[in-house]
């Protein structure tokens, strides 16, 4: 539901993995599904108005944490270089994305179930 | 599990109310579980560390949101007065708690069934 504007009441939850801090949520999630479309870290961070080197902390203390190389650096080529999503990373995508979408679709019916009354 | 430090790989869940903006959170439910307890916000809100102009607000702002009053003013008595929440305030913290919990057990359930393998 990303940039609609809902008038009547619902919920709306936030999703992040911690350890012993939060380490991982939308944005770090945002950054690697555009760093595998765009195959550059440098383009989806510049996408997101986020700097280099921002994105590149995120990216580093995601892989600290998670335990696996998230990114492969691709060297030379026509565009000189680049980022891959690791097949790791993109097991990993598509499990998160799953237990997010899980998780708020039954946010939503607990939701309804609860609260569905104040609407 | 607030307060306490986990160093393994969990899921964190930020669950909020809505209408056009974001009105209702874990402040302004603690805010009125608060109020109930001590029968008085200016109480409740000293005890979280917050003006109670701010706290005045914020009740201000979920009440307009929800529609109904949240807080009833006591006036006079022993210590002068202070406030105590509406029924359909009960009901409405009732209902919502109900709702937060079965939502976060929920997403950990979600999270284990898909992301168990990275603990």
């Amino acid at each position: 539901m990303e940039g609609i504007i809902i008038n009547k009441l619902h919920c709306t939850i936030q999703i992040r993995l911690a350890k012993k801090n939060i380490f991982f949520g939308p944005g770090v999630l945002k950054l690697l599904k555009l760093t595998g479309k765009y195959e550059s870290l440098s383009a989806a961070s510049k996408s997101m108005g986020m700097s280099y080197s921002k994105a590149y902390k995120m990216i580093k203390e995601s892989e600290k944490e998670l335990g696996f190389k998230l990114l492969d650096r691709k060297i030379g080529g026509t565009n000189g270089g680049g980022s891959t999503l690791t097949p790791e990373c993109v097991d990993f995508l598509n499990l998160y994305e799953k237990f997010e979408s899980e998780t708020k679709k039954n946010a939503d019916m607990m939701f309804t179930k609860y609260l569905n009354k104040y609407i």
